[in-house]
């Protein structure tokens, strides 16, 4: 018997059929024995339709009725969710994010989790309840309703299995796992077994867009192991989806685990900057201080004494990145800006390749063989990121996936 | 400067329009130097849809797990009010139910406020801010929502009034007051200025649906005194409505303050009864056990030593009453149960009629000089009720409203 938090978002409690349909799956699951807490999200649309009636009145609602105003979705969700348990015999109870004192600090519409009481949950599961707990919402210490911003309910979920020191934390979805890479790119992409909590965010971070960063952050932080499942599953069917945890000793790791992308970057370069230290200060501070984002960065020096300064920024910010800079290049005395939005950035992720040389040259080697020039270069630990021309976006993701042979199963190649 | 605790109900806030009309009339009170706590209901039309939601799933739909759904309703429009209140300038603040620890016993659906915490309301109140509270909701003592049942925002107002010790509990509705019958059939209604608790209850009992009967208890209890306006004036206009309180020593008391009716009841009498001591629980004790709730009784002793026994229920529950009867004639020995729901129960309120003799004869003879046959009479100490056939009914209201001369100002008339 395993204590288990299961986490719904807001396309699998959609409707009352889909509403319904969870409930099966969760009875399913009790019945085995399991003891179950479930956190989800407003139905589909309902965040949506909230936050047109609040943008009716102001524009740019306030803050802190904006939190007293979306928190009601999953407060609608949990109680037709409690109902349809009840429907199906099985013992269930819902809970609002503040009934479970689920204490966030008091930054509105964005807050962080600062605590959980888990007494309440605990009574009522040691009631042999099923506990469904409202996702995305919290309460300040002024007792005032918080949210955790769009997504926060993988982050509750992930909350509530570390203050219950649960099993597993489980986050249904409208995929069933984590996969090589995007398998609308790359319909040989295969859905991992497994994965570590720092593939998973860079994966995440790069564009693979299945689970929150913040959740992901979270589970790593307390050790809390976290399966992705498809909640579209027949009840009937049993499934593995894809388990993030950290490195197990038994754990044959791959070499490579997926391949990530993003198509939101745009590049901006200064040529020609007198090389002199601060440089860098002086491109990047008026960048951070009008706002904006900063993602790859690359600075090489030229023979001649000057530097060319490049770095990504995410494709929204791209204008107004170029009139910063344009001021910049003139105060710096450097030559020239040029700027490109059609690239595309991607990115090899796999801790094996801590342990392994060479990845790094195989890789452009297999982009070479394709013709797909290279135009920036970024490297971590366990990642290796390019920018090439966004045209080569499929092309290079095909190549690398097949170079890589991540289309078999790779559990046993290392 | 006042205290003054103001109820907007469902159609009052029925659409981001109303809800900023209601800002427009809060700011202008409160610009004159009052403060403001205002109760609200849900948005007209939610109630209904969450309440699909539920049945969708559960026909009868589990009772705690309804208060979590229903109380969103009016969350919702707590929200959407305080950002309409911070757009025209106004300082807000929203409260839930709970977050004003309004407390009620754990009877989910139709639930008693047991006592409030109005420390949360004076605070904000001392910070300069409209207070915006949800109605019809509350917890019990375990923290579980709870809700007051339909309608239950008024009692959520009058409460809170009597815990701050407000200067008067204002009801906006869609109705500018208490008037001394239905305008829909005397034309020549007029509303009233003033009105007694005791009136009052007797009327909203009687059908003139403008307050819920528990607030007026609830007013009365705590000696609250309750205006009735409507939200649908210009904020311009100035309004009087119609204050609900007790007989004040200034107050030139009317003879009589209204005529209510009733279309919803229906007849039953048992005829011939052997006359004998307990025949009136013999009859009624059946009714009740079938969970019909009766209004009018009345007994009469023939000459025969048998006796009539006459009593009126809810037309819905006509069919079951008479079933119930035929077995009660049977084993009493009674001769027959006649039985008629095309009747209507016609009221004279007043507390005037107190110390005035004659009333009910000049009643009576209004009546027979339209050529109306009574079926039925009833008296309290502040009311007459007789029943007549249905076809009677705007014959009758009219004919006594034009008899005890109510379409003319009375408070001078005694």
């Amino acid at each position: 018997m395993a204590l288990i938090v299961q986490k719904y978002g807001g396309t699998s409690v959609g409707s009352v059929e889909r509403i319904e349909h969870v409930a099966e799956k969760i009875a399913a699951f009790g019945a085995q024995g399991h003891k179950v807490v479930v956190v989800v999200s407003a139905m589909s649309g309902e965040t949506n339709r909230l936050m047109e009636l609040a943008t009716a009145i102001q524009p740019q609602p306030d803050c802190r009725e904006l939190d007293v105003l979306l928190s009601t979705g999953e407060q609608v969700t949990i109680a037709l969710l409690a109902m349809a348990l009840k429907k199906q015999g099985v013992a269930a109870r819902s809970f609002t994010g503040g009934q479970v004192c689920i204490r966030t600090d008091a930054a509105h519409n964005k807050a962080r989790i600062v605590s959980i009481n888990q007494q309440r949950v605990s009574e009522a599961l040691d009631a042999d309840e099923v506990v469904v707990v409202a996702g995305f919402q919290g309460i300040d210490e002024h007792g005032n309703i918080t949210t955790l911003g769009r997504g926060g309910s993988d982050t509750t979920a992930v909350a509530l299995a570390a203050a219950l020191k649960a099993d597993e934390c489980q986050i249904y979805t409208d995929v069933d796992g984590v996969y090589t890479t995007d398998p609308r790119i790359e319909p040989k992409a295969r859905r991992l077994d497994r994965i570590t909590f720092e593939e998973m965010l860079e994966m995440a971070s790069l564009g693979s867009k299945v689970l929150q960063i913040r959740a992901v952050e979270f589970a790593g932080k307390y050790n809390v192991p976290l399966r992705v499942l498809s909640s579209f599953e027949d009840v009937a069917v049993e499934q593995t989806g894809t388990l993030i945890s950290y490195e197990g000793e038994s754990m044959e790791q791959a070499l490579i685990s997926g391949i990530a992308f993003n198509k939101d970057e745009a590049k901006l370069t200064v040529q020609g900057v007198p090389d002199h230290p601060g440089v860098a200060h002086q491109i990047l501070g008026p960048v951070g201080a009008a706002n904006i984002e900063v993602d790859m960065i690359i600075q090489n020096v030229g023979a001649d004494g000057s530097t060319d300064f490049t770095f990504t920024v995410h494709r929204n910010d791209f204008q107004r990145a170029q009139t910063v800079l344009e001021q910049v290049t003139k105060d710096l005395g450097a030559r020239e800006v040029s700027a490109d939005d059609k690239i595309v950035k991607i990115s090899l992720v796999g801790v094996g390749m801590r342990s392994h040389a060479g990845i790094a040259s195989q890789m452009f080697e297999i982009l070479a063989n394709e013709g797909i020039n290279i135009r920036m270069i970024s490297t971590s630990e366990i990642k290796i990121s390019v920018v090439v021309d966004e045209k080569y976006l499929e092309l290079g993701v095909r190549a690398l996936h097949s170079g890589f042979g991540l289309e078999q199963s790779i559990e046993v190649s290392q």
